[in-house]
């Protein structure tokens, strides 16, 4: 680690929505070291070994959904804990070596998804166009540049110009809403704030029925909200499945400790991932409904422990 | 209270199942002194005044359902406890005075539930004889003493005999199983023994739809069953209703305790009115299945405490 | 069955509010017939063996709670159904033979429940005051009027004119809430007026943990509110219980007749008792509440139907 | 269509697992074509405008779980259904041309999710070599015959054969099991066979906390086991999702069929992907036990049918 400030690893290469995740993370840190990995499994174990103090990496993608090595990695390393998350506006657009116009485009390159989702804008290109999917945008960018003129790449204006690509057309998706979630891991749980998440991963007994509705009960039991719930196969065999869950609150919240207690029991497995501020606008009125469950909630222990303590001692004297 | 041994208040009069309740539970207690009540609130006032050491009276019977009068008494008598419980066979039969037969009976006396209970055997009676219904079994042996010769009472053979009379006619009830379950009321809380239950009495919030189903999951969710649910109305208004719950366990399991603290955060109140042994015979395999979830539950909180122990002192150096 | 007018059946002895109750039941009809029943079951017999049209009898009182009698008249005559309900509020006052003043009182007597109910009117009479129960309010006044003098009993003025007593206090109850709900029992299915409610008894495994809470479930899926639900012994065993819930909503109703087949294949048994009107004020915002919902419910039915139909015809030609 | 045989679209290119699916699905039908799709979309795109008759595409991996572009499609075409399904394990060797030594390998390429199923055996390679994540394994192997000797793909032993590269390593997967699961899409419902599921995506309000635990209860009401459930965002905002829900039986069985029905009234919007037979082997029981609980269920409405019938027409002259 280098003594000149923090290290930050991030998911590379250079010029993707990632890098600009990251550099949101340690604005205002003029000494921060920027590290970009091959690969998210990568960013973990730089973290994980100490080469790097915090990683950033993508989450969770409006179009593409989440991004399933994150999953795997922050299932796999529960020595690390999720400190912090951001949300990033994704603005796509087609961009070309400078020579390319649309009525002549021989080529659309980019990921899967942002093709998927730009297919509104794509239609009115001429039908023999073909559409090459590729890695990641980022590639899609490089190998557009490589190619030439007439070879045009979705990707987020960042890569365009990093690899000396004209933008021919802004705002293209489909839908307006795009946005990718990034989480921030390290080694320390982030401090209660009054506005936060938790997160966990949950091993459910898929051959017991109602395992699942299970756990939904054990949140709605105690009020608590969740803002995610995702399933993922366990790599096991086909048809197991574990969730990623995101409950509102901490984990030293009396009610989101409880709860977690009660999912250990009752479940399989469970990892807790992190607790860490939430990305959405603090609101003042649900901070505070949270806070008086969480006081009623010790109230409650603290009646039982009086109730236990009086009638073990019987009636005074 | 007597120097002479523990004072034993039930509910009277004399000659009634209580009193045989009542001689059960203090067998083997030569100097043990009992006193009948002329009702069951009067029971419960010579234990809280410290007249009795204990209380007998009945509180649900297999035809006439709960004791209601003793419900309530419980509800109302927060700083009492229930300490065991016993089950009594009941045995009715047809009594009268010496000189009756079955072929000339005028009228027959009785508590209406048993007049109900026994409707085989008075069907067999002829069409004109009157049904009489009293405020107790008890009630009825001494008018039929009074009235002498035709007149018939359906009373227990306690009371047949210390009234005086002759049995006509015996296991005259419309099904073989009757019983009546009795609770003693004390002032100190029964020690665990591994096999016991715990009454509360739950005060729910009606104006809230599904507050009953959330009472009845907390239960589900920590795999406790009910051995008793019964709802009484609290008196207030028509459609209040309260709840009194028999749950397999004692209050001081950390399982059973983790469900009245929910309880209590998640309904309007609750009243523990005591935890004793179960009354059913001894089963082994359940009691060591218990005996496992309860560690299981203590175990949970184990874990808990130590994630978050070493996760709020961050990682070793 | 009299040619002069329909003949109604109710729960003597005459003087008790449930002759107010039928009175008001057969209000405008002036060629109505009334009959007085010893008790209960009589009631339902005559209704069964067509001696009377319809039967009235009170089935809960606040104080009081159910009147299992009722109930168990209810579960056994499913031949019968309820046909309309009424909520009376009752006025219990002191009355004794001309002459007595209070404090000269000897004896206070009345049913069991009502001398609970105005306890703190007792504790202002002398210590030494007896209080005698007594099978019904009626019987009290008849008794009274008996023995004389410094004799008091606790009725509805009602008993109080037709057995000569003068009324000594008013309003003795300790809460002033005190109201009792009777149900008409005929033969025929009452129309459904768009403010309805729908009573059953379900009889539930209760070797099944859980069973309580599916029953619940099944209301709660189809936003069903329940307006009552009460556990009763079913008389085979201690611990055995069938339920008696008002739900909202007539049978006929998509919505209502969903949750009865759904609790018909999910519990031991059900029987429904009848639809009726609710006697609560009509509230015009939940009935079309309700309604919508009922449409709703309709219309899934409609779309399966639909989707069945397109998909098993394949697709168009 | 020609008129030679069915018609079957897959997923491309050639060499991939798909084909060995599309085959599979084939067998003996001797004039069968197929037609190989640069995409999943396009698969579906053939299907819809008549050009196929049914298309086979990947739908879950044990490594890589679910292909997300294939549930996109399914919800997208509400005109197309699922007819069937079937799994094939899945055989990954390591393939590079001729002369390659696994002590002389510069690069590997495959998908990534291969290169983290099969982290064990790349740990066994030198440490500098290169992992290249390209965008289907047949692409690693097309790109490795390109690039020549020392260049290795991860690929299925059909691609390897197909491009002419030598397998160097067998079974080189972390886990021993990984299997995929293709689907079957065409115009018509499929038959139901007595061991069938059913695949529908419910969009739920995500507003409304218990929205999730409502849609499995609609199940679990009617002991209906899910064989599958699965997350995915709906493309509209971060936090909103769709779920994937596989349930046993039919959608002609009346059980599914209502529970499809209450989740249409209860949810924001159902739609049904189609019901075709199981995978996985019949079991005789289970099926017979399924088949019960239909009847269960045709029983409880008939039982409805009839109250109301008779209810409605009164008492029988």
């Amino acid at each position: 680690m280098s003594a000149g400030g923090r290290t930050t690893a991030y998911l590379g290469p250079e010029g993707t929505f990632t890098e600009t995740a990251a550099r949101t993370v340690t604005a205002g840190d003029k000494s921060a070291q920027l590290i970009a990995c091959r690969d998210i499994p990568q960013v973990f174990r730089q973290v994980a070994d100490g080469s790097a103090d915090q990683g950033v990496i993508p989450i969770e993608n409006t179009l593409e959904g989440s991004v399933t090595a994150t999953l795997d990695a922050l299932a796999a390393h529960t020595d690390l804990r999720i400190t912090a998350e951001l949300e990033l506006a994704v603005q796509l657009v087609a961009a070309a070596p400078t020579g390319t116009t649309l009525d002549a485009v021989k080529a659309v390159y980019s990921h899967p998804v942002p093709l998927a989702g730009c297919s509104q804008w794509l239609s009115r290109l001429a039908t023999d166009v073909e559409r090459v999917s590729v890695s990641s945008t980022a590639r899609a960018a490089e190998q557009v540049a490589a190619h030439g003129i007439g070879h045009v790449a979705i990707v987020n204006r960042l890569a365009a110009e990093r690899y000396g690509l004209t933008v021919l057309a802004d705002a293209i998706t489909d839908r307006e809403t795009n946005a990718t979630r990034f989480v921030v891991v390290g080694t320390e749980l982030a401090a209660p704030t009054g506005w936060d998440k938790t997160s966990v991963v949950v091993y459910i007994d898929t051959n017991r029925p109602g395992a699942l509705l299970n756990l939904l009960e054990v949140f709605a039991e105690r009020d608590l909200n969740l803002t995610k719930i995702e399933s993922r196969p366990t790599k096991a065999e086909l048809g197991e499945y574990c969730f990623f869950v995101d409950v509102e609150g901490h984990v030293l919240d009396a009610r989101v400790g409880d709860a977690l207690a009660a999912v250990r029991r009752t479940q399989r497995d469970i990892t807790i991932l992190g607790s860490y501020p939430r990305a959405t606008p603090f609101d003042g009125v649900a901070a505070e409904h949270a806070k008086a469950d969480d006081a009623k909630h010790r109230a409650a222990t603290t009646w039982l422990d009086a109730w236990r303590n009086k009638a073990t001692k019987g009636p005074a004297a």
